[in-house]
């Protein structure tokens, strides 16, 4: 057996998350209809990051075994454009490449960056609106501050899903959270960029809700301190909308 | 009476078109009916350039009269969050103003400046999909040189959509054609920036499958020259895909 990954953008807002569900359309169910397709037999993928649903990605990464019967006659460029034209229009499979056996997606990552845009127009966003929480008026200095209090080794359980939270490990590690300008066809986008070992249930999304509130004059940035040792999700703020937040990049 | 100017966005995708037409979902119906909601008349607008079915807006000006008498008590900002909350989400009103009396966003226009959006990624574009053409491997630099046979004053008849040429100048003055790349969401593109005083029917859209013909190689730069002298329709490009199309700014 050989091992293998690909590189993967998604449109969130037409998926139900990425992990497979019955009767549900997932990303994990399109890519792996489209290898079983392909390979006439059911090919397990594992993936760097669940998104869940309307969730996007431009940097997933998934790792599945090919033996070297399946691959005989069969060029990488070859595969990469199968997997194009086998998987719909709302999947793009940006690289196919060669691992080390028993590569995992999952387990060898060392670092995941997820992007969130925020719209700070006045008027109403078009172009960017399926890819942007909009908001106005955010005293972005505030959230830069409360943000260094998420930076470094934590537990982060006040961030995290409370069903997910149970019982589980709730530790990670934070390496970055900054703050950039840029445009979508001329609207203008506040982009937080969260970069950390790994993430919990719903933790990136949790953690824009919280910056949110110190943004809008809600709270004081010293309250995410607060927020941290509560270790109780009802202590943070909101959960951001799903559709703002892109699985980025992932480090390996 | 007294004369005010709106800045629209719009998702050319969801409308048939700029120009209202019986039973069909168009810029400026939603843009009358909900001014004829606020004033209880109708209230007939004039536009900066009446796009087609399937072609964006970031900056389309319309203008319109309004009595004394309607204005009485109202505030432009009270104006301005009305029409928004009056329009539907894909349309933005980005600025309501006043302008002088007879001003009209059509006949006072002294140049329009459109961008045409081509996402050069190898992989399926998704993010941009639904605002860009998707060419990959386009010779860029031979598309600059076949660009400048179209500045200047010269007869376009051969980019217009021969029915709409019959019997009509057509004659117009091209300042720039540029090229600039951008990313949207991380997938680049190449943006077409073609500015003049006026366009004919479908001419941005024959400019850019004209310039693509040479970027593709199947034609050389100065067959332009050769497509502007036929004055016929027949002798350019294809027409490029609405969806790639933004009506970006309007001078006056």
């Amino acid at each position: 057996m050989q091992t293998f990954s690909m590189l993967l953008s998604y449109n969130g807002e037409k998926f139900c998350g990425f992990a497979r569900q019955p009767s549900q359309r997932t990303v994990q169910g399109c890519v792996e209809n489209a290898l079983s397709l392909l390979f006439r037999r059911e090919v397990p993928t594992v993936c760097a990051g669940r998104t869940d649903a309307g969730v996007h990605a431009r940097g997933q990464v998934v790792s599945f075994d090919l033996s070297y019967e399946e691959l005989r006659g069969r060029s990488i460029e070859g595969l990469l454009r199968s997997m194009n034209a086998l998987t719909d229009e709302d999947i793009s499979i940006r690289d196919f490449r060669q691992r080390n056996y028993g590569f995992s997606a999952r387990f060898d990552a060392k670092w995941r960056e997820y992007r969130y845009f925020i719209c700070t127009e006045d008027a109403p966003a078009i172009f960017s609106a399926p890819f942007s929480w909009h908001l106005c008026g955010l005293d972005i200095p505030s959230m830069q501050k409360a943000s260094q209090y998420l930076i470094g080794e934590h537990d982060f359980k006040s961030f995290c899903m409370a069903a997910s939270a149970k019982d589980k490990p709730t530790c990670r590690y934070v390496s970055e959270i900054s703050f950039q300008n840029c445009e979508i066809m001329g609207e203008l986008q506040l982009v937080i960029k969260v970069v950390g070992n790994a993430f919990l249930h719903s933790m990136v999304r949790t953690i824009v809700g919280t910056l949110v509130s110190v943004g809008r004059g809600k709270r004081n940035p010293d309250w995410v301190a607060e927020v941290l040792d509560a270790r109780d999700r009802k202590a943070a703020g909101e959960t951001a909308p799903a559709k703002g937040l892109v699985f980025w990049e992932v480090g390996y």
